[in-house]
C-alpha cells in the first residue's frame, strides 16, 4: 500500500483509543461517564443545529472539524476536568508533547493542518474556536442539568467556577450564553452548584 | 425560552441516548463493543482525512454531517447488524417510523433537512452518500481487522456476506475498495472469514 494511505490508515486506528479517555460527565438519565469521542460527536452535530446562535459568522464545516478532533490530544495526555486546578496547571504541556506524538502519525501536510486546527481551538480566537468552545461548554451542563446537578454535587462545584468556564461560552454565543445563565441559577437555586 | 431553540435543545439531549445503541463491532485492542455515537465521531473524521480518495468530487461538510447523523434513528429502531438476515428485512420499516418521530422534536426546516440528509444516504445516490457508505463499512472492517476477526469469528461470517457489504465501498471509492479487498483476502487466508 501506498505511504501516504498507510499513515492515514494508521492514524484512523490510533484515534479509534479516544473512545477509552472517560470524561467527568455521566450521560444523561443518570448514566455511565461519557467518553471524549461521544462528547466531540455530540458537539459536533450540536454545532450545526445552533450554528444561527453564534455572535459571528461561523464557517460550520471547519467548526465541526475542530469539535471532532479537539479532544484526539488527550488520548496520550489524559481527560483534564474542568475545575482540577492542579491538572489545569499542567494541560498545556501535556497536550503540546502529545499533539506533537499523536499528529505525526499522519502525513506531513495533515499533521500541520490538524496542529493548526487544535490550536486555533485552542487559542480561543476565532469565531469558529469561540463557537466550538461554546459547544464544549454547553453540552456537558445540559448533560449534568438533566442529572439533576450530579456531577456539580459529587465534585462541589461552585458557582464561580462554573461562571468561569461559562464565560467562554458568551464569547461563541450570547444567546446561548443566557441558558447556561439560567440552567446555573436554577441549580444554584436547588442547591445543585454551591454559591460560596 | 424561545420555542424554536427549546426544541433544538430537546432533540441535543434526545439524542444523547445515541450513546446507549451498541454495534457489534468491537473496539480495538479487543476492546467493548462500539456505540452508535463514536461509531458516527470515527466515520466523520475518517471522511475528512480520507476525502482525497472518494471516487467523485464531495461537499465534506455535507458527508461529515451525513455521517454524524446517519445512525440517530437507532435510538428509536435499534442497530441491525450489516449480517442479520431477518433484521435486514424489517429496517426499512422500523427506521422510517424512528426517524418521523426523532427528527418531529426539532422545529419543522431542521426537522426536514435531517430527514432528507439521512434518505440521501440511505438512497445512495449521490457522491456524498455513496462516499459516506464507503466510511459506514471501512470502519468497522479496520477495527475488525486489528482484533484478528473477531467480529467475523464470532458471527461466522462468510466472504460472501463481506463482499456483499463492500460493494458500497467501491461505489464511493476505489482506492478504498482496494484497502477493503486486501483485508478481506487476509483474514479469509487466516480463516477469520469463512470461505463458504
Amino acid at each position: 500500500m501506498d505511504e501516504r494511505l498507510q499513515k492515514q490508515l494508521d492514524f484512523v486506528l490510533e484515534i479509534d483509543k479516544e473512545k477509552n479517555i472517560f470524561r467527568q460527565t455521566h450521560l444523561s438519565g443518570h448514566g455511565r461517564r461519557e467518553n471524549d469521542a461521544e462528547h466531540a460527536w455530540h458537539m459536533a452535530v450540536m454545532a450545526y443545529l445552533l450554528r444561527e446562535y453564534a455572535n459571528e459568522p461561523v464557517d460550520i464545516g471547519r467548526v465541526m472539524l475542530m469539535c471532532l478532533i479537539h479532544d484526539i490530544v488527550e488520548i496520550e495526555a489524559g481527560d483534564t476536568y474542568a475545575y482540577d486546578a492542579e491538572s489545569l496547571k499542567t494541560q498545556k504541556a501535556r497536550e503540546d508533547a502529545a499533539k506533537e506524538k499523536i499528529y505525526s502519525i499522519l502525513p506531513e501536510d495533515q499533521k500541520r493542518e490538524l496542529i493548526a486546527l487544535f490550536d486555533e481551538f485552542e487559542d480561543n480566537e476565532t469565531p469558529e474556536a469561540r463557537y466550538a468552545h461554546a459547544m464544549d461548554n454547553l453540552q456537558p451542563l445540559l448533560l449534568n442539568h438533566s442529572n439533576d446537578g450530579g456531577d456539580w454535587i459529587g465534585h462541589q462545584v461552585t458557582a464561580e467556577q462554573v461562571y468561569g468556564r461559562q464565560r467562554k461560552t458568551r464569547l461563541g454565543s450570547e444567546t446561548l450564553f443566557q441558558v447556561s445563565d439560567a440552567i446555573i441559577r436554577e441549580n444554584m437555586k436547588k442547591g445543585y452548584i454551591r454559591e460560596d
